[in-house]
């Protein structure tokens, strides 16, 4: 198959699974340093999976970010809400309009290296909590890079209309260990296992069955879990 | 006027004119660093008439677009081709997606101030050159800005269906000194004359009967000049 596509590839759950999904596609995986919380934690695993899988792997600074816009998940793991992965709770975690950052830039390199598509691993559950993952937006940005580039790159979503345990269930199938995946967004030492993202992710994995090898710093799920 | 606007500003003659035809309503002037050649120049006028109209002016540094990015507009004065300002001789100059990307910052820092507009000062000669400078791209940029944000950013492009000339007689109106702005791509210590840029500069200054006070390395206008 030809190598066609970027993927922007954050180093937790949705991503690493669409980057072993499509990798014979995926020329480049282009991730992003924007001082989040968890961004060191998640980035090391992006690089691991690139790694292991022989395929390149740039990450690109974006200080701007964690200097001028302002989201808990930029602010310390004290700022991050607990609780259910809902709307009211999630959205102090919002970096303003960062999926549009990041697909410009992969949609310049995209141009810049000849490459046709920029892939993206948002899924259903996003699209609530965070504007930029919703269908509408992605069909904005899409038609944005193709009018915008002489090559007339365009967004892949494949993963759009499935929920986490969706992607799951395939990277279980791909024989993926998730443990070797980051989404904790306090970004501390362990997984924190109450936080938004740590209740979203362990619903997943069971959901999806699989044995989660996850350390948690919450190890049992409590029934305050949904 | 409410400022409600972010403008994104390089220090050249289009969008300096833009921050004071709008200056009520510009909260925040935003220039990029990427590493062209003319950088510095344009981003040292950027400044100055920020500082005269007391108007809030960000630098935001891009560094992986000189790293990563092939352009003659990034590879040395050399590199930039003399000659009129058609496509053939300026495709070289073109940054892959540049107002794809500086737009969705602009955007992404308009949603984090809860400013509505991104106001951008392409116009009518940039069309066939820079793919990112077309009306669909912006209807498209648009779109995206609106629906990837919680406030719906808008952008806003007035000068769109401009030439540069025209743009030029709206600065004489507003009493602009034009030597004040920087348009070569070469980026030396004067503008060279010759380039594209400094062509169609010199074109749309004589067009709209402003004595031309820049200093420019060839200072006569040949007859090569259409």
């Amino acid at each position: 198959m030809e190598k066609d596509t970027i993927l922007v590839l954050s180093g937790g759950l949705d991503s690493t699974t669409m980057l072993y999904e499509y990798r014979e596609r995926i020329a480049l995986a282009l991730s992003f340093h924007y001082g989040s919380n968890h961004n060191d934690k998640e980035l090391a695993f992006a690089r691991l999976h690139c790694e292991r899988l022989g395929i390149r792997h740039i990450v690109i600074p974006l200080d701007f970010i964690g200097r001028y816009f302002r989201s808990s998940l930029l602010a310390g793991a004290e700022a991050v809400p607990d609780g259910d992965y809902a709307e009211d709770n999630m959205r102090s975690t919002v970096v303003p309009f960062r999926n549009g950052i990041m697909l410009s830039v992969a949609a310049g390199m995209a141009e810049n290296e000849g490459l046709q598509y920029v892939m993206m691993a948002n899924h259903s559950g996003d699209h609530t909590v965070y504007p930029d993952c919703r269908p509408e937006f992605v069909e904005a940005m899409s038609k944005a890079a193709e009018t915008g580039t002489w090559n007339r790159v365009q967004l892949l979503t494949p993963y759009t209309l499935l929920n986490k345990a969706d992607i799951a269930r395939r990277g279980k199938a791909l024989g993926i260990d998730y443990s070797e995946t980051w989404s904790c967004y306090k970004g501390g030492e362990h997984h924190c296992g109450t936080c938004g993202t740590c209740r979203e992710r362990r619903e997943a994995l069971a959901e999806a069955g699989i044995n989660d090898t996850t350390v948690y710093d919450l190890p049992v799920r409590t029934s305050g879990l949904k």
